[in-house]
C-alpha cells in the first residue's frame, strides 16, 4: 500500500512554510514549499540509529522457541564469563576498586584519554623491547569503536574476519563504512586465507581487523602466520586494528604473540581491556595501544584519537584508579587457574562433541569458545544452523548461537566458560539430539530423491 | 607553497594500481589509475576526528601564560566539584558501590540500555503524576551524545543556547550537524530570547537544547518561562533535548521544574546523571528519560536509542548496581549541605564582584557557576575577555574561563564549588587587578582619541 506523508515545518519569524513530501513505497518526492500552513510534528530517528544493527540480536530474537519444559535450560551462548559464578574475578581486583573508593580521590573527571598514571601503568605492563610503549601510546576508552572511528570514513571499507565477532560490522555499518569479509580456514585451525584477504584490498580500504585469539573460533595464530599477515598488510599498505581482548588467554601448549611485537613497519592499533582476562566485562575498561614505530600514523591519528575521546570521556574513574593495582597485584595463579578451567572444559567439550555423529568440532587453543561444524547433509530435517539450534532449544533446552551470527552458516558456537557439569550435561543432550535426527548416507540419499 | 601527494594503493590479486592525486592548496585532483606501481602508506585520520573540536581546549591551550610566581594559583575554571576535596560525595554513595563489589553480582555485561532494575529505580525516582516514567522510558548511557545521535542527521541543525556548554557544539560538529545559537538575555536572568529562538527554526531543525539549570550562567528558569519555551517548541513542532544534569541543584529561594512536568505535547529527552548532584562526575553514570505522552517520538526514537546504545554498551556495571541504593539512601542533608555551601559561595562571590569597578556579575540561582560581565570600555588595555583572563593569570594567578569558550565574549565564568577562603582570596585579587587596569570614563575617552 502506498502511504502519503505530509511533513510541515515553520520558518521562525517568517510566514510558516509547508514542505510536502509524498512517500510512495519508500520513495520520497518533495513537492517544494507552500506558504501559509502550520508546522506539524514529524520526529524521525536518525539514519545512524537505523543503520545500527546487531545481527546476533536480530537472529536470536527471530528464534521464537520455547525450551523443553521437562529439561532445565542450559545456555552456552553468551560470551560473558561471569554468568554462572564459577569464574569470579580475583579479590585483588575488587579490593583495588574499594581502596580507590575509600581514598575519595578518583571521583572527579579524568582527562578524556584517561589518567596519566593509568596510561603509564598500562604502557609499562604491555611494553616489551620489540614493541615499546609509553603513556602517550595508551588511550583508555571504548577501544574498537574509537579505533574504527579514527581510521575510517563513511564510504571506505574495512576487512573483517569470517567467522568473526559481530560488533565490527554493527559499528562499521552504523558509521557508513563498508565491510569486506575475508575467510578463515577451519581446516587450518582458522588461519586467514591470505590470498582471499589481499584480493579484497582496494584504494578505499581503511584497515584490516585481526582478532587473535578469536571469538568465535577460540583459535590462536602462530608466530609465522602472524608474520605472513603482517607481510600482506605491508604489501598492501593497510594498517591493522588488532582486537586482542583475549590476549594472553591461551592454553599452556600454545603461545600468544601480540601482533605488534612482530611488526617492523605496519602501524597497529591494538585493542584490549579488563573485560575477559580479569573477568569483569561489565566494568567497561578498555584501551587502545598505539604501535607506530615507522611514524606512519604520525600525529594525525594520535590527535584524532585524543579528539574523539573527548566526545564521551574515558572509562569510569574508580576503575581507572584501580588499574595499576589490578595489573600489578593480581596473582599469577588467578590467570593460570582461569586458563586451566577453560582448557579442561575445552577438552571435555571437544572430546564429547567429536564422538557425536554429524558434528565436527574444531579444537580451540585459547579464548572462551569452540566452533562446531554441522554436517547438514546428515540433518536433512533442518534447513540451516539457525533451525538446528532452534530445535536444540525446543527439544533439549540447550542454547548455542548459530554461527550465522558470525557470518558462518552450518556451524554453531559453544561457550566454554560454563561449569563442567553443565558442559557435560549439554554435550550429552546434544548427543541425544543428533542421534535422534542424524540420517546416514542412505537416509540422506532417500530424502534427496524425494525432492 | 603547493604540495604534491602521490597516493598509491594495490588491488589484491590483480596488478597493483597507482592512484595519483595532486594536492594544490587543499584541492585534490585525481588523475585516475595507473597500472604497475606499488602501494604506499597513506593513513589519514577520519573526517569525524578532524571535525571533533573542543573550543574550551583550543582557547585555553592558546592562552600560553605563566601564573605570577609570587602568588599561589587559584583555578576557578573547572566544572568539576571534586577538585578541592571540600565537596566529597556522601558515604552512602561509596558504600553502595562497595556492597556491589562484595556481592560479585555486577561484573558481567549489563543489557546495552542498562539493568532493568536500575532503569526501574531511576524511573521511580523521577516519575511524577504530570510526567510519569516507567523502566522502558529510561536509558542508562552517555546521555547527550546518544540523544543527539538519535534525533539529528548530518545536514540538519540543532538550536543551542548562547552562552552555553561547549559540548553541544563539539558533538554536533563531529556528527556533521549544524549549530544555531539562540540568545539568552543576561538582563532577564538569562531567560531565552524566544523571538530569536523561533526565528532560527527551519525545516532542518532536529531539536532544541534547553539547559536548565544552566552552565555557564547558574540560572534557573521559572515555571512561566518554561511554559513559554514549550509553547514555542510546540508552535514550531521541534522536540526538546533537556540537559537537566543540574536538576534539583537550585538554591532555597527558587524552585526547579523539570521541563517535562509542564509539557502537554512537546516530546522531550531529558538528560541527567549522577555527575553533579551526587558529586561523582568521573563515574560516567548518565541517563536519558523519555517523555512522550503524545506518542510523537513513538517507537522509532525508542528503538533508535536502544540500537545506538548497543554501539558502546552502558555505564560501568558496579555503578549501575549501586544506583538504586544511591538514589534511595543518600540522606537529604547531603543535598541540602551541598546547596547551602554553593549558595553561600555564590553570595560571597556576587557581593565581592559587584563592588569591583568595571565588573557586572549576574546573580545565580543554581548549578555551580556565575557569569561576570567585563565592561570592556573600562579596560582599554585588553582586546577581549581572553586577554583579560590571560592577564588575570599572569598578574594575580587567578584562572577563570573567558566566556568566549561559551560563545559569549566580554564575560568570564566563575566556578563556585571551590572552598570559601579561595573564593574570597580570588575575589580580592580580581579587585586588585581591576583597580589596577580600570579606566574611568575620561580615561577611556582619552584612549579612544589616541586611536
Ligand atoms: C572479539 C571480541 N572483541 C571485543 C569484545 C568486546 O569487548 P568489550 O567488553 O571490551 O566491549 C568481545 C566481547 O565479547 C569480543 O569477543
Ligand atoms: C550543562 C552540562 N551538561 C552536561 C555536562 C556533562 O556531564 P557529564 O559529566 O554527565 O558528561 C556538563 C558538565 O560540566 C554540563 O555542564
Amino acid at each position: 500500500m502506498d502511504s502519503y506523508l505530509i511533513q510541515v515545518n515553520g520558518h521562525g519569524d517568517h510566514a510558516p512554510v509547508l514542505d510536502v513530501h509524498l512517500k510512495t513505497n519508500g520513495n520520497s518526492i518533495s513537492l517544494g514549499k507552500v506558504k501559509g500552513r502550520k508546522p506539524r510534528w514529524a520526529v524521525r530517528a536518525s539514519e545512524m540509529s537505523k543503520k545500527t544493527f546487531n545481527p546476533v540480536r536480530a537472529i536470536v530474537d527471530s528464534m521464537k522457541v520455547e525450551p523443553n519444559p521437562k529439561k532445565a535450560m542450559i545456555s552456552l551462548s553468551l560470551g560473558d564469563p561471569t554468568v554462572f559464578g564459577n569464574l569470579p574475578t580475583n579479590d585483588e581486583v575488587t579490593l583495588a576498586v574499594k581502596e580507590v573508593l575509600d581514598s575519595g580521590r578518583y571521583n572527579g573527571y579524568a582527562p578524556a584519554v584517561g589518567y596519566q598514571s593509568c596510561r603509564e601503568a598500562v604502557a609499562a605492563y604491555y611494553s616489551c623491547p620489540e614493541a615499546p610503549l609509553e603513556a602517550q601510546d595508551v588511550i583508555l576508552t571504548s577501544a574498537i569503536e574509537l579505533a574504527l572511528a579514527v581510521l575510517a570514513n563513511p564510504g571506505q571499507n574495512i576487512l573483517v574476519p569470517r567467522p568473526g565477532f559481530s560488533l565490527y560490522k554493527t559499528l562499521a555499518l552504523s558509521m557508513g563504512i563498508e565491510v569486506k569479509l575475508y575467510n578463515l580456514l577451519p581446516e587450518k585451525a582458522w588461519e586467514i586465507d591470505l590470498k582471499h584477504l589481499e584480493s579484497l584490498v582496494d584504494e578505499k580500504t581503511a584497515c584490516l581487523i585481526v582478532n587473535n585469539p578469536s571469538n568465535p573460533c577460540g583459535s590462536v595464530f602462530s608466530k609465522s602466520h602472524l608474520q605472513k599477515i603482517l607481510a600482506a598488510a605491508s604489501r598492501q599498505c593497510v594498517p591493522i586494528l588488532a582486537d586482542e581482548i583475549y590476549g594472553d588467554m591461551v592454553f599452556a601448549d600454545c603461545k600468544y604473540e601480540p601482533i605488534a611485537t612482530l611488526s617492523t613497519n605496519v602501524p597497529i592499533l591494538s585493542c584490549g581491556g579488563l573485560a575477559k582476562r580479569w573477568l569483569v566485562p561489565g566494568w567497561r575498561m578498555g584501551w587502545i595501544l598505539i604501535h607506530d614505530r615507522r611514524d606512519i600514523f604520525g600525529n594525525e591519528i594520535r590527535d584524532g584519537l585524543v579528539r574523539l575521546s573527548q566526545r564521551i570521556l574515558g572509562p569510569c574513574t574508580i576503575v581507572q584508579g584501580a588499574l595499576e593495582r589490578i595489573l600489578h597485584r593480581t596473582p599469577p595463579e588467578f590467570y593460570h587457574n582461569t586458563l586451566s578451567i577453560l582448557k579442561s572444559n575445552a577438552d571435555l567439550c571437544y572430546t564429547a562433541l567429536s564422538a557425536i555423529p554429524g558434528l565436527q568440532p574444531v579444537r580451540p587453543a585459547g579464548a572462551m569458545y569452540l566452533m562446531v561444524e554441522i554436517e547438514m547433509e546428515h540433518f536433512p530435517e533442518f534447513e540451516n544452523d539457525v533451525e538446528f539450534t532452534e530445535r536444540l532449544i525446543s527439544e533439549q533446552s540447550v542454547f548455542c548461537l548459530p554461527a550465522t551470527c558470525f557470518e558462518y552458516p552450518n556451524f554453531f558456537r559453544v561457550v566454554i566458560t560454563v561449569p563442567e557439569e553443565m558442559i557435560l550435561e549439554a554435550c550429552s543432550r546434544i548427543q541425544e539430539f543428533c542421534e535422534m535426527h542424524y540420517q546416514g548416507a542412505e537416509g540422506t540419499q532417500d530424502l534427496e530423491c524425494d525432492k
